[in-house]
């Protein structure tokens, strides 16, 4: 255990944790990305069970107190501060009460990412942190294997994806589908059928997708407005559509997903 | 058609329209509550094919050139402006370009909001206007018929959640169940099966829920978190759960509703 308590803001040791309003941007790193920060006692559990490497954690008494089981035998340090300090650190309140912060990794594969899944989510142009984070969380909670982004996504790992998925960013495996559209045909090769997400009439309703594709799926998404290209619409197996009542636009990228992957996992 | 040009802030007509982020309370109106306000093209166009007496229209030319269409014929005072009087009036830079302001009419009653419809939804707690706002968007998107409040809802025609139903709270008929939960006693007398959404084991998964309730259903949602209370809980028919693996914790609720809505829709 290295708990260490502090309440001087200026501590160089807590620079990790400084101005987390523009923590995302770190010129200073690898790629210009930021480390992965994760928000309170729920996130925070998540990181500690997670293949990130953790370099330190900063939080009030109460929640390393929450955290005590998670945190038993772990040697990364462990500032303990009042919440006052830690607002002059962060830049201001933060009222989950710990933080860590870890390194990123290297990234998975698109082999790491898909070997053994039966359902994967691949995206276009979701740049969107919420959607994003969202959307991760919906594939958490509905059992899909992993995600792979394609071009325009923005980065999961981002603070606010990190938050909104409820730290499922940490856990669900993702990586970059970096040749694009070829890659879908890698896909394909692997044994997945590729089925995009379309509002045109004439696609498939949801419903009746397993009939189609009774294997490993690849659900393919663009972001919400535009939608997918014609170059990866025209590269799926499958279009399909949630189908919906005259008059209404869409749902939300991260709820047509969820209910995506709903239907996937719900056996059909 | 009453299209009036004007770039002076302070003038007296466009009272309705000022400082919108304190817009939702009204001490000076009916129940403390303020008029239902539409921003962009979308929202005011649903606000303006809905039953809400729309008061007055605020605007740059561009927008207004937009909804040439649906605004042909009406009387509705339209204020054209430049961005930059209208920052002035509503209090911060709104991009969006447009405004329309409604009054709220009666209420709808609990015989409005259900009678000919298939599915509905009923809430308790629910006050997180931005989950509101989608559950209604979602709800609009799977051809549910209505919502039913119980207590501890917030108001759906607050202004964030007008926003992120992106308008479909001015379609989807809602009202408040106020007897409660005795007000479920009466949706069973009226041939609704109630079902309440809960996490715990022994639930019947959504899927099945058909087999059991192949005729209208009020699906029952508590807020994230703390879920329905156990009144609630005790007054439904059936409990349902959507299966989630190990270790997550829950979806979103109106992610959760969202995925509730399809299983309904798409028929079973």
């Amino acid at each position: 255990m290295a708990v260490i308590h502090t309440d001087d803001s200026g501590d160089p040791r807590l620079d990790d944790f400084r101005h987390l309003s523009t923590a995302d941007r770190r010129p200073d790193r690898p790629g210009g990305k930021g480390l992965v920060i994760a928000e309170g006692t729920v996130v925070v559990s998540r990181l500690l069970a997670s293949r990130y490497p953790v370099r330190a954690l900063l939080g009030v008494e109460r929640r390393f107190a929450e955290l005590a089981g998670e945190l038993a035998g772990t040697d990364v340090p462990q500032y303990v501060t009042s919440a006052e300090t830690m607002a002059d650190v962060v830049g201001f309140h933060l009222n989950r009460g710990i933080l860590a912060v870890a390194d990123r990794p290297a990234p998975l594969t698109v082999d790491d990412v898909v070997t053994g899944a039966g359902t994967i989510a691949v995206l276009e142009g979701v740049g969107d942190h919420e959607n994003l984070g969202a959307l991760f969380r919906n594939a958490a909670a509905l059992g899909v294997g992993g995600v792979l982004l394609g071009p325009g996504c923005s980065d999961p790992l981002y603070r606010r994806s990190v938050r909104v998925s409820m730290g499922h960013v940490l856990r669900v495996p993702f990586g970059d589908l970096t040749d694009w559209p070829g890659g879908l045909d890698d896909l394909r090769a692997r044994g997945f059928a590729v089925a995009a997400f379309t509002p045109r009439p004439g696609s498939v309703p949801l419903r009746e997708l397993r009939e189609h594709a009774p294997g490993p799926v690849a659900l393919l998404f663009g972001a919400e407005g535009p939608g997918l290209t014609e170059s990866a619409l025209a590269a799926a197996d499958h279009a399909v559509r949630i189908p919906m009542p005259a008059g209404v636009d869409s749902l939300n990228i991260a709820t047509a997903a969820a209910v995506a992957f709903y239907e996937l996992a719900s056996g059909g």
